[in-house]
């Protein structure tokens, strides 16, 4: 972690040293997984999709029945990350907000700035091998009960990564969850979008309880651009082996194809540059 | 939170104040919930069931192939936080192992201990009003793939700390999980026990995917010197109505009688009494 701002009692952020500890041993967000987090990516010096990003924090936080510091606040703290990073480097900006001390006191929160990884734009290149991993769950079910917190982006995500060491495990480098009811979900970091006979396609959140991811999204509502339409449909897995291309989208680290899905191997599209450049990722 | 100790990079383990800020920003323990924990009863100034709970915790760290420190550096550091306890004083130790800070480093070791609240006491004598709430997921489904850690106590528990907020925003003190084909499962934070015809009954955890819960396993290998045989066994909520007493075991608040369960009222068991006493928590 190279950057650190922390947003101080009375909402102001300031810059301290990224290896200061700042969380109590009892902040339910360090030991119950209790809060909420965003990821924006950062170019130019700004973070991208900002205002998605805390719109979706915002009903996160409504699902944790937590109070979140006035979005003016929110947004002083991405400024003062992004202000002190190199204008020229692009970063993945972490938001954080957690319930606080178990035992009373103010939420933390705060944001930390990392430099997108040689990995990551390794794959960016070369694309994802990816397997399915079957969640158990019927779409329909994901839904029924807000307590169950799907579609919340929060701090809980020991499962996140399991799965995706489980992908490692098995020689992959991505899972793509599928319901118990055949229809493809998310990867645990980043969703799915893939495109068909001039339609670019992702899950519906609202009807899976996936999260509703925030590049998919801009991706899709600027599908024009790229001469194609756009529409939210559920999927099964053996269904993209013949589309025009398959993707995963995250904030860090932006559209990556899936190049193989399961022992099929996909592409390479010849869109996977158009849609990176429309979307200002460098590759 | 009222006394910490911490585990240091040497495995010595000091007292701290319990305020001081240990947790890195990027400590996956806290923006991943990627760790795991225990939390132990502490009576006469030593933890009770220790060894079955750092048990439970190698196996909650190996699901997650996360390196705990060695045992007796564990054992050392619940020591170290008991003998810096009032011996007359009941309380709960909770022992945390994150996986670190994601940038590297050592993960982050520590205890902290508190007393047991007047609003727990007062729950072992008057009992609970639980509600069941349906997760979605058969039984059979939850132990099929072990990257969804099924049975792992994770630092994940924003759904855990949802559901008991739904609890209490429907009139009751506590949740049981229903299974998709409909069996009772657990609570967020405690198992499930019930007494019929002089058989003590526990949900059985190795089939449901459900936490091995550490005071319903005691409780259960105790069974004969209360006159009872004991048996783990699936159930349907609606069996338990006529049971001769139904309880939410834990380590922190013990034993307490389920006292409704949607509407049916259940109980007062004879039993509850005898339990607590056998198990040595005081009411």
């Amino acid at each position: 972690m190279t950057l650190l701002a922390v947003l101080g009692p009375d909402l102001v952020p300031t810059v301290v040293p990224a290896d200061t500890p700042i969380l109590r041993a009892d902040d339910l967000g360090a030991v119950r997984g209790d809060g909420v987090f965003e990821t924006a990516n950062v170019r130019g010096g700004r973070p991208w999709l900002l205002d998605a990003h805390l719109d979706r924090m915002a009903r996160s936080a409504a699902a944790l029945d937590l109070a979140l510091p006035a979005r003016e606040a929110l947004v002083a703290l991405a400024d003062t990350a992004c202000r002190a990073w190199p204008a020229a480097d692009e970063g993945a900006l972490r938001i954080v907000c957690t319930r606080g001390p178990e035992s009373g006191g103010p939420p933390t929160v705060y944001a930390t700035l990392n430099p997108i990884t040689d990995h990551q734009r390794a794959k960016r290149r070369s694309g994802v091998a990816v397997r399915t991993l079957p969640l158990g769950i019927p779409v329909a079910v994901r839904t029924a009960e807000p307590a169950l917190l799907a579609g919340a982006k929060t701090l809980s995500y020991a499962v996140n990564m399991a799965c995706q060491r489980w992908a490692t495990a098995h020689g992959a480098d991505d899972v793509l969850w599928v319901s118990a009811d055949g229809y493809a979900l998310e990867a645990p970091t980043s969703s799915l979008v893939w495109l068909r006979d001039g339609v670019l396609c992702t899950v519906p959140p609202a009807e899976t309880g996936i999260l509703a991811g925030t590049t998919a999204a801009h991706l899709l509502s600027r599908a024009g651009e790229l001469g194609w339409t756009a529409r939210e449909q559920l999927v099964r897995p053996a269904e993209l082996a013949d589309a025009q291309g398959v993707w995963l989208t995250s904030s860090a680290r932006g559209p990556v194809e899936v190049r193989s899905l399961d022992d099929t191997p996909l592409g390479p599209s010849p869109e996977t540059t158009r849609i990176t450049k429309l979307l200002g990722f460098p590759t």
